[in-house]
């Protein structure tokens, strides 16, 4: 880290959002200004110029930004660390709560949180979007006048359009459950993207296979319907414009070709059965998945694999902040995969940042491995650092994905994507341009491909 | 790392303790010195006038300062890698082998370790308590003046106060046997701490029964009678001022639930059997555990966990130096105590840094579960560096315990505590007043919370 | 990292190879030049002024150099990288391709490497051996005149000879196989090491066996006389110089004792049976690796552990570039070997960054564990980074070797190496003279044992 306090004022005075504002800082008298702040924030300002699309998020294309504050501050990252920090879920999740009792409710809570990045986001977005000063943090005194400010901004007709382009966005990809219409919406502009958790980990539950048979128009008794079930899913998503197949994955998670006839059995046991059995589900699971990868193959689409969770850790979790991991898991449950389909390209997402390692080694070997953002518990600059470091060192320029917001409103992929932004551009300063004598133009070319460049060309995006 | 060179000669002569004294220093003629060094020296002078609780260590309170400097050098971090560098274990671990010759053994010893941190708390303990000169190494030529300037030292009455007030230590936590009587010392000092290994690892051994029996005034034939004793053992220990309980894990261990009649059966069979059997002494395991959770919760006791270390590996190693671990170990394997405990708070020690992510996951997620300290193997710069950042920007700033020092003796928490706070300087300067923009007061605020004021909220100081 | 662009331009000026150069540089009007550019440089020419002993490499010593860049670009880093980012295998290996007609299409499909710290190597190599100019990149319009230029200089007599003094390089280590005759070459400058994979992992094998019988013109019916052949090769291989037993191991190998009854059983089976069973393979691979150890403790061997490689994962690849592993691997897993075998110096190497912080352990409590290197998928700068700051600071100096070059062509020797080089200053420069106050004297000592001083010693090389 070669930055001083210094260099943060002067930035400041120049107007550049590298180092988030704070009008409270106590640095005085900077002596001098070394070049290092200056390559580093010139990088940023490049990086930061650059137009986006965001090839992973949940955002809600009917309403994609937000109406109050409290779709800002009811975030899970902001709901179950303010719930970890002491706050009980049934304060959080009372039924029928006000939003802005719901946001009063919270900003009380909020200092156990402060020292986060997750806190970091909300200032920034506050300040960009909302006029919020800075330097100053969300407390009880000043949160009802940017709850205020916020709703009034976020009635004008064109909050969306607004959003959009102060966050340079293109295009966003969502997260659609198999059974999504799809319509209503431009498909340009919110990407639709197949999320297939239901179909692999939950086809034994009546209620999937009904989604399912409702959603095809056919009816799933045996392995072949199932099949021809998904491929009419692939040929409806494929007309409307997807461009990525999708699905996150438990650690013991390990993909394998499974005939149809033991998925027949399965199915008919798991038919028959009141409860779904563990075995069963794992044989269907096994063959639903194998499926889908045929399919990308046919369809020719991304299948973007999140490797790691486990649902459902902490079962007095608030909404959508129950989930964890275990970091014991390897790509080497993925060879058989990898190599049976040598024409599905798979973007990687991992939770925990240990495997970053063996990601990188394996884009390294296998042409349709692709290295894809920082996911979510290893999406906290520390881990991003060390493992975008890794990855922009060692994977093919051509086969990294830099970044996703994984967002569930608009307003949040901004200061997401600034936060990459800045570790980007420390990474290319110290590394690329000091360290192995790099130009700043050979930099930001690489900082551009991972940043939207491969975006473009892995999911077919021209 | 923004610090230069020059810096370090700068604040040398300013005074400060920042950057460790070597007078063979060959940098000079500093040029200029930048802003950021002054930053992180003032960071750390005023980490460093915080006074200390420290939440873990195995004083023994009735000798809690050193008599001679074999006591120092004693530590098994010096025996044990002393041994590992080549000393045979009966020249260190002669029976009754006179403390001065000790020491002039192992200091002749000593060169191969003269990179390690561990001998950079040596020479930083000796200047700060014995006028070791600044920049000289310990060598054959020195060593005995600093052994009879130590013993010197070490034999004025009020020694132990000496170093109790420059360490600016205002109370320790010890490790106390469950049948330590608790006796004869200021435990508002030295809090009293419930250590439960044997209880839950060797209760299937005669002695280990034979000592809880005592220790309750009681007869452990069946579960009933061992939940029993293991209350009394509360009641007494709660009453003596004790803060926490605690204990050590093996990697493999997975706390769960245990039928009081599944115990009654295997400690049946334990009874009986001349050999404890690995599969009842797991069953009793698993019973004691959830037993010793059970009394935290009705004691209103924090639960220490300090994860992940195999015992008497190597098994022909110095004293408490046999010991390792295996680094595939996950805190999935927690979840069920994590969950059926919300009331109990868990400050947990991971011995394996890459464990570490999982712990600043889990501690975001579970409002029960605190990160605390960085532990033995864990606990030198370069993994302390990665962990701390990764927690001080996830973990709620309430749910931290920065550090603990682990010492048998008082001498060493002044250079292990030292150590961590120039990390933390480090860190606070790097990544949170300069790529956050925060001021030096929020950064301290911060940095005296994971210091002291956690340590005293969590624990029930005040 | 404190170094700023400035530095960059300024140590251009004068000469170092700390920075790799690149005249397209478009950093600018350097204002000062701070002390730590300064001191970093100057520990990289001390450590780059150091003569060599590489302890690993795959050099076949009767055409160490190179005959054409075919040679250098056939290396398989590059092919592998370039089929991950697209180019077909049989585009690459086609049989009997002229070597110019295959570095022209291998030039073709760079582009996607240039970001990779393989192709920094590269550009190094042709610099400093074939006035390749700075700051280019190797491309469609050059690449023949680096072509012609290296041919040309490779076909000098005494090319090999330049190649090691410029590399300052005195002697290498080798990779033999159980049966290479290592005749023909001087074995003071070309080390025979006897790498034994096909002995413990293949002996299941007829022509492995007869390989073995062949080269200790012994018959192997039995385990008695798997042993005496066994004994014949490290007669030989010692006789002939050989400094270091060598191995690379799957992730899932345990060491264990094995009785000769056990391993009869298992070679009867296996020398009656059509395919190897896994079963017998298993004790097989039990009894010759322990066997191995063995004749190490007689023959006074360090027995050179690579741990963590899973075979043929990418069964697709290019030649060389279809390995990959797990990282869930432990070296408990190696705990009863320790223990048996106090008097072998066991050099470990891992294949997963993570498994570095329990070498680290290992190697401070185990006197015959030593830290060997950055292998392979570890060998990027990112990771011997976190890696070797981690060694120098907790393991006894004298037990970790620094680098090995792990090279097909003596090349090679020279961009590996110094990309450590320039890694050990950054170190030593900010964790060891900054951070801990030590002299430049200091650390360069430290820096020369981990760089050659150990090599000597533990390799018994004086």
């Amino acid at each position: 880290m070669s930055f001083i306090a210094s260099d943060a004022i002067r930035l400041r005075a120049v107007g550049s959002r590298l180092f988030p504002h704070n009008s409270q800082s106590e640095i005085r008298n900077p002596k001098f200004s070394p070049m290092s702040d200056q390559l580093r924030k010139r990088l940023f300002d490049e990086l930061d110029a650059i137009r986006l699309i965001d090839p992973h998020s949940h955002i809600e294309p009917k309403s994609a930004a937000s109406k109050t504050l409290a779709d800002i501050l009811g975030y899970h990252y902001y709901t179950e660390l303010i719930h970890s920090a002491g706050m009980p879920r049934t304060e959080i999740e009372e039924p029928g709560l006000d939003p802005k009792e719901k946001v009063r409710r919270l900003v009380e809570r909020f200092e156990p949180l402060r020292n986060t990045v997750q806190y970091s986001w909300l200032l920034e977005l506050a300040r960009e979007f909302f006029d919020f000063p800075a330097g100053e943090g969300l407390t009880t005194s000043n949160w009802e006048q940017l709850y205020d400010t916020a709703t009034k901004k976020m009635a004008q007709p064109d909050w969306e359009r607004q959003v959009l382009n102060r966050t340079k966005l293109d295009a966003v990809f969502l997260t659609n459950n198999f059974d999504d219409p799809l319509e209503g919406f431009d498909t340009s502009r919110y990407v639709p993207c197949l999320r297939t958790d239901d179909l692999v980990f939950h086809l034994g539950k009546p209620e999937v296979r009904e989604r399912l048979e409702k959603a095809s128009d056919s009816t799933v008794k045996d392995a072949v319907a199932v099949r021809t079930a998904i491929g009419k899913l692939f040929e409806r998503f494929v007309s409307k414009g997807a461009r990525a197949c999708a699905i996150s994955l438990p650690p013991n998670f390990t993909p394998t070709a499974c005939s149809p006839s033991a998925a027949d059995r399965a199915l008919a046991a798991l038919l028959q059965g009141s409860e779904p059995d563990h075995k069963n589900q794992t044989t269907l699971s096994h063959f639903v998945f194998w499926t889908l990868a045929e399919f990308c193959a046919e369809f020719k689409l991304p299948f973007d694999l999140m490797i790691g969770v486990n649902r459902a850790v902490y079962r007095g979790g608030v909404y959508q902040g129950q989930d964890l991991y275990d970091s014991r898991v390897s790509l080497i449950q993925y060879q058989e995969l990898f190599n049976a389909f040598p024409q599905v390209t798979f973007p990687i997402s991992v939770l925990a940042s240990v495997t970053t390692q063996e990601l990188v080694s394996y884009a390294w070997i296998f042409p349709n491995v692709v290295t894809n953002g920082h996911w979510w518990y290893s999406n906290t600059p520390a881990y991003i650092e060390q493992d975008a470091a890794a990855r922009l060192e060692a994977v093919p320029q051509t086969k990294q994905i830099g970044y996703y917001s994984d967002a569930y409103k608009l307003e949040f992929c901004l200061p997401k994507f600034a936060m990459y932004k800045r570790i980007l551009a420390k990474i290319l300063a110290e590394r690329f341009i000091i360290d192995r004598g790099w130009s700043e133009q050979q930099a930001l070319t690489l900082g551009r491909r991972v940043l939207r460049g491969n975006v473009e060309r892995i999911f077919n995006m021209r």
